[in-house]
């Protein structure tokens, strides 16, 4: 899952620099002053205007988090949370109490701290749920201004060429002017277009499928604490959570097996 | 989350403005009374086809609600809430009597009214989601004329293009004068395209996403108002709740223990 | 809510008549039989396949609807219910078998009925459900054939504007006859966008609003039917209820104590 | 509900066809062999890759149940599970074996066999819901051929139109050719939107609205099955499925008495 | 379902070739290297943004599948539920020790291991219900590239085309020139068109439908497994599981008769 987003965008423009180049026109004919200025400040200007200025801040943060993902390993939460199972089999859940300040996770943490305090399981469902309710809202409010300029970059564009078609419509009387005119006019469908499809749609579908993959991660994880609340088997506890992991990531018996014998080494 | 509607619009609008100008129009064209008339004249009265007289008188009062949305601070209706669940701990529900008088917010002060009553629970939830319910539907049929203005008026820009391209076509036998002519067919798809992208669909976006932070923010109102008549403690109240806070805004222990030294030293 | 569409359809058609005209074109070209046979009949028997013969005879109807809708008067009814479960309390359910007859909406009355009856309370549900359920069915049923025009009429625009400039492009020999050919080619354009712009997506989009208005309107009346067989306190009826009701059409304090003592003068 | 498909159709050519002959171009035209094998065979093609070659073997039985659908007669079905409720009522559930064997609706049949069986109520809903939702999905993917069809088909238009007009752009030095040629490359666009507009879209619209009313009639089926199985009244089962009926369908206490009237005459 | 997915892009490519040739085009001219780079590059390295390298790595697997989908028989699975069925109620849940290692399908023996396990039938349903939500998450983002790359190919197309016709209007002062570089300019849009419409849109469809017959497959089992587990009368459970096969596929009376007649003979 890394660095997938970066390297697609690298890949999109060379390949289309390459056409264009083979094609015999000048690649850096598309860094026009009034093309950038009508389609991404026109753009920018009407996405702040949809979704405020507070979510541009944090579009660097995004590119980043898009870039560089986390890595999210559903077996060794698992395995974390099957060791919790375990342990609160053998000595109680609050046990658990001296294992929480060791959790990165804050939303582990936060979940197996509400269950070493004896809080209600319902409550502890509860306070877990509207914590990835409201993730979930904040990521869908986060990735919205790329989805808003993916929509209106493509059509700032043609206000960019429509604009330039006007001129050249004025300056008919002039012919030899015609060609670079309507050239240059053409610049920003190019930008538009551009711009959405290499970069702001793809951002937009990028940060979902990262918002669905954290939110996939944290419902395993809420199922497995409800698990050790209900002081299930950590067998079943691992049957359940298992379901969750894609089936070529699963441990097969042989891997289990060797990873119980190097425990059993280790010790 | 502060002035970013107008500010954007103003972004959005020099930016065109700029690129245009740079380009060596006059952006003065676009103030062309024909394809005022047919795009925005057109799409005024096919919105208000589209959603009734009524729904258009309330759009100065949205854009002003766009332009300064409220600022909605969840941390101290949280605090507020919590203060509201100690007190009917310690002293019972009929003591927040007073304290209903005191409440600006009508929602809140409508919930807590009706626990004081001694509404049945089930009762509560019912008539405050219902409020919720309807305020969802209200918002959603106020901020219809806008998303039925940004998707009829890039079309009605077609519609005066296509016009202006008639008469085009009708002048044939003048050539001099079909510069001008197309140039001036043009400026519809101009106003059409740019309203809908610089106004109209932010702002539909804008009231969209304003309305869901409001449901957000009533929504853990009322999940707050149950918690207090179910007589929850205080600090399993406020748990619950600072789940609906985004975490960068949730207080820190640190925080937590300033405030209670300044309460204490204020006391 | 009254007129809108009418009014709206109105604005819409003068704005793009004067738009045109003052840009030299003479609108009655609009009127141009092939046009109006290819689009117009062309997308009207497209909808006829699309959604059957019968549902296009309750068009006019739907018109007669849109234009003049029916005046639902939120807080009247609120008062009828709470009336009602006022009468119910003190002379119990059985006393609102006469006040049956006098009910106007046949909704509210076969609901009145049902409790009349000492049907049992989720059977009354249930019964009233599938009324609103098949309610919304029918009128999504009913508005459908403008949602397909309002879809199918730009395209069919363009199959007119297709088989003019087919005609054109067989007749280039023969310059001085191109402008004109052209000119007509685009009036199928015209008429396509135009209609579904001005007419048919105004419409569709209108009687939605018309149908979920109704819904609400009868979800309250339901909500007030199962409240007045649960023998309710009024008040707690009235509160409620009021809750479907805009803040803004909300009887104030004030008001009440008016409408009480005209009541009690009255008496 | 009879015979409007076909008629559509129908209507919706002919306007086509007399429109383009009024403007003087001769319908025959679009007989194209190129643009039907790009648009027509193209279209099938991805259709076949999209949907599987089994959906396309059911497509002509498609066709004849859009054009003659069977007529769903409602109150006739309300009547008759009134009538078998009548019956258990009176004679007890197994008095309805014999019944079973003349009911010609399979749904309705296998449902009044389980209950005469005497299954248990839970598992009746579970099986029938089971069948309605596998019938609503295979309905689904039924039409879905009609539906890719209608979103390929403009697009395989384009594609048949740029080969066209690459082939116009290759013959530059040959004006006398490209009027018909440019014209020729049209009529793949014509054909494409011609076909999505006036056969695809429409039979994918008319087999959804074909596939709820019947789901709707099964729904009501399944609700009397399982109120005549609970023993309920039968003039309680007639008030709860006559909401299933659109209130212009419902006999009236006139026609009632004149059927009671009519039956005692004949029996 | 076999084989359609490849004879339908073979039968769609051929259809257009024929078309294109007929009209006069030389077909090859489609393998246009600049084409491809920007419209093909392009699009992959959007896609690879989109939804990250590792998705991309699964789709010469994923063409495999759509173009030689696995055979779902959802009688047979019906019969080897039904036979569990009575073996269980024979012998008891424990006597389906032995066969459960005879089972080839992972979920079902997945399931049925954990009814032999003595599983608490809630905990069953979750994990099995689990598997299919992961598995409908999975493949939803397995077939996104395609998706991504249906919807993003034919604008990529439009800048590939707008490069050409950078480069046109550069050289108008070469007329001769013109033509052949329009055509070039062209090649985009169809290749852009063409890909999307041929390959990417009916992949993501024909992925979808198979995802969406698997689920449909694994409900019916999870429905069998339960029903085993709760001791169903294994004609109850052969009533229950046949509402999911097509009503063409059932096996009819005779078809019944013959395999117990031909099992006796067997026997």
């Amino acid at each position: 899952m890394k660095f997938g987003t970066g390297i697609g965008i690298v890949i999109s423009c060379l390949g289309v620099a390459m056409g264009a180049t083979m094609e015999g026109t000048n690649v850096m004919v598309v860094i026009n002053v009034p093309a950038i200025l009508i389609v991404l400040v026109g753009t920018l200007g009407a996405t702040i205007a949809a979704c405020g200025l507070e979510s541009h801040i944090r579009v660097p943060k995004l590119f980043m988090k898009a870039f560089m993902p986390e890595d999210l390993n559903l077996v060794a939460r698992v395995n974390q949370l099957v060791g919790f199972a375990d342990q609160a089999r053998r000595d109680g859940l609050l046990a658990l109490d001296e294992a929480v300040k060791g959790i990165d996770d804050p939303f582990t943490r936060k979940g197996i701290q509400l269950v070493v305090d004896g809080t209600d399981p319902d409550l502890v469902a509860a306070v877990l749920d509207a914590e990835n309710d409201a993730m979930r809202k904040r990521h869908a409010a986060a990735r919205n201004p790329f989805m808003q300029a993916g929509a209106l970059a493509p059509t700032m564009g043609i206000v960019g060429t429509v604009f330039g078609l006007v001129n050249v419509m004025n300056n008919l009387n002039n012919p030899s002017s015609l060609g670079p005119l309507i050239a240059a006019a053409f610049l920003a469908t190019l930008m538009g277009v551009g711009s959405a499809n290499v970069v702001f749609l793809p951002m937009a579908n990028r940060l979902k499928e990262l918002s669905e993959a954290e939110l996939h991660f944290r419902e395993m994880t809420l199922e497995g604490i409800l698990a050790i609340q209900a002081g299930d088997n950590p067998r079943v506890v691992e049957e359940k959570l298992m379901a969750y992991v894609p089936p070529k990531d699963r441990p097969t018996e042989a891997d289990k097996q060797a990873s119980a014998a190097a425990a059993k080494q280790a010790a």
